[in-house]
């Protein structure tokens, strides 16, 4: 067996030990085993504590050699010298895979690189899929697996993301749980000694249960190999990257962080480009391009209509998707026949696109039937409606929900979090990704514009 | 009198009547009443109806002229026709005070255009306050006036909004909801026939109630006159211009909502920062920008210090904001040692800036005394704190809250939307705008760089 062959073992264990498990709830320790009790982990659990009967109901083992059956995988809790051996003792033992959280390996100097290369001997020597050193962990919703030591529940879904970054991938996963985006599995790669990115990546573009992945990359040191790996596995399903490292400045903090070298940024996006990639540039747009590629189906052109009941947004988004390249063609003579059959032969507005309903489009119905007659017109390849939260006049969800057909339909509604948070569910389950700002709408369009033209 | 001295009975009226109140309950003229009764006016409410005895509690009156006295403040929900002939009514009545909701005028063509030419010509015979016509309304949280038919109840503050755009305003007053930002006064100016942009900035320039002015536009045929006017209110206090109309597109759209012309976009903005304004290209920005100046002191100049527990972030903060020309000084050995005192004399991380604590930065209290050592380096002008939420770790609020000095903190909680509203108001309180998202953060850090160094 080798590191990349046991991946199975690390995202889907049978049973988990917990090495450095404690009662302070204010330690790491003790939220690693929170975590996987939290997400409602199925599979045996061993806490591993020298002198500890029992922790969060659970029996504590006084070594990992006293577990009764070697464990799939070990998430290792202790600083960075007592990992080194508990490493040593879980290979021996037949343990297949490991997190290692703790810091203080390369990234702090070279006694720590020293500490780091004995990791890395010890998990070739077993072949053990080493997640880390110096990582948050990971999650598999599928298993219910959360081995982070932030206790979370996340809503399950077909997006994975892999972060070079434990707060940029907690940014994601907040972001994805406001947006109603469900994950599928998450890992922050860490001092990624053993396991780096593209090894994620690879096993990602394999996993049915993953229909796009986000990736979070500060820099790596095999760039070409990464991005060449990303743009096949984006041939089969999305790969969004956000690359941070811009500023000459944030070199220094990221070699202090996890070792790297922040790389040549521009040369990078447009590498990632060259070979399909979408990026973005922000955390936010990972998530909401995500949520839109795994939602509804690619746009095949960049023609878009908007249909909405108030002009400002309509501007707005032809301001912001027009600099992407978007256009925005006028309405044929038979769909604007189509569009008066619905607003009535004397509209107290000017027909065009966008297409500002004014009072008439304060109804959701029509709202819903203008957008099913700009969906059906061949001039447009994605349709944007925006819609204002009003305590009278509902949200048009049920009527987008009932469109049929194959051309995306993206939802931007002015609103609270919370009002738009209520409407998520049906509009997803319809294939109708929706946004709380139109920023974020447009984002979404681009994205599906992106991924449609890919091959051009 | 004249339309713009009658401004404070459109604002501050004592009395209101509703022209169009209606039952239907989805129809303008009922929201406009059910929004006056929601937001709670305690001055006289006067539904006007030719048959109907009672709305929502409130006697009906059957005319204008049955009004035991004539109200300050007419709203006309009628067609744009009947709005002719009640503005005219209004003036003859002794009213000083007119919202004409209805659209119709200009921007449908030369017989509308003819319309609107008679409400200029009532307005200036009388001397009365018009706003609109083709108008949302507007809002002062201060008299409980909620003039629009949207029912909305905001946390009053000290920000107003001018907005050419209903549907924009809208956008930034459910962004205000849900950053906690507290709201003056509101208006959507719609086709400016009387009252001007610069009208109400001139108002509220004056206003003692507003301490900052946020501005959409599309765009006014005398720019140079509202840029001017803006730039001297923004000597006393700041003003946030978000001007769409980039796209060339963009000028047809505008054309066709309020008659209005999208100009030059970029001189426009060349302008506007000419005159020290702080200008951004999204309403969730304009937002952000004026909570942050509404709560902090402005920044003295461009050197930021960041303090967290996760590298990630510090480095998208470094990119961000590096990019907009803020600097990250390295911490003198005089911080250095005081940073020492906090985390121990061998801490396991590199004290840098960003400064990332790690492991113990997951301590509340460790970041409240990290943000006053570096707050206290006369190296820096404002220092970001990022902190990640945790079921066990909580939020570093209180010890944010208790800091002293007159340098801004700015706060980034890497977190759900509701797991940060629940903190926004002990740390607006305490003078700590916080955000939910990094580039929001960065975002407010630059609008207080900004505005500090607005007169160099």
């Amino acid at each position: 067996m080798t590191p990349t062959s046991n991946l199975p073992a690390l995202f889907s264990p049978r049973s988990v030990a917990v090495l450095g498990a404690t009662a302070e709830v204010d330690r790491v320790g003790y939220n690693i085993l929170a975590s996987l009790l939290y997400g409602g982990f199925a599979g045996d659990i061993y806490p591993v504590h020298p002198r500890l009967g029992e922790l969060q109901g659970l029996r504590v083992y006084p070594s990992l050699a006293a577990v009764p059956v070697p464990p799939d995988l070990a998430v290792i809790a202790l600083n960075e010298r007592a990992t080194v051996a508990a490493l040593k003792e879980c290979g021996r033992l037949g343990v297949r895979a490991a997190v290692c959280l703790a810091g203080g390996y390369k990234e702090t100097g070279p006694a720590g690189a020293r500490l780091e290369a004995e990791l890395v001997e010890t998990a070739a020597q077993y072949g053990i899929a080493l997640a880390g050193p110096n990582t948050l962990g990971l999650i598999n919703t599928g298993a219910n697996l959360y081995v982070t030591f932030y206790p979370l529940r996340l809503a399950s879904g077909s997006v994975s993301l892999v972060s070079q970054s434990g707060g940029m991938g907690l940014t994601m996963l907040y972001k994805a749980m406001d947006e109603g985006l469900g994950i599928e599995k998450f890992v922050v790669v860490g001092n990624r000694s053993v396991l780096d990115v593209a090894d994620y990546l690879a096993y990602l573009g394999d996993d049915p249960g993953t229909r796009a992945v986000g990736l979070f990359l500060e820099g790596v040191e095999d760039a070409r190999r990464l991005v060449e790996l990303a743009g096949r596995v984006n041939r089969v399903k999305p790969v969004v990257v956000y690359k941070a490292g811009e500023a000459a400045a944030a070199a220094y903090a990221a070699l202090t962080h996890t070792g790297s070298m922040v790389g040549h940024h521009r040369l990078y996006l447009e590498a990632c480009r060259q070979y399909g990639l979408y990026t973005v540039d922000s955390a936010d747009r990972a998530v909401t391009a995500l949520k839109a590629l795994t939602t509804a189906p690619p746009a095949q052109g960049r023609r878009v209509a908007v249909v909405t009941h108030t002009a400002g947004p309509g501007i707005v988004l032809v301001d912001r998707l027009g600099a992407g390249g978007a256009v925005f063609p006028p309405l044929s003579p038979e769909t604007e026949a189509a569009v008066k059959k619905v607003m009535g032969d004397t509209p107290p507005v000017v027909i065009k696109n966008p297409l500002d309903a004014a009072g008439l489009g304060l109804s959701p119905d029509v709202i819903g039937r203008l957008t099913a007659v700009l969906r059906a017109d061949p001039a447009f390849d994605l349709v944007l409606v925006v819609f204002c939260q009003h305590p009278h006049w509902p949200f048009p969800s049920p009527q987008l929900a009932s469109l049929s057909g194959s051309k995306p339909v993206v939802a931007c509604y002015i609103a609270t979090q919370a009002g738009v948070r209520a409407e998520q569910g049906v509009l997803a389950a319809a294939g109708v990704p929706v946004y709380n700002s139109l920023e974020a709408a447009a984002g979404a369009a681009d994205a599906l514009m992106w991924y449609g033209g890919r091959g051009n």
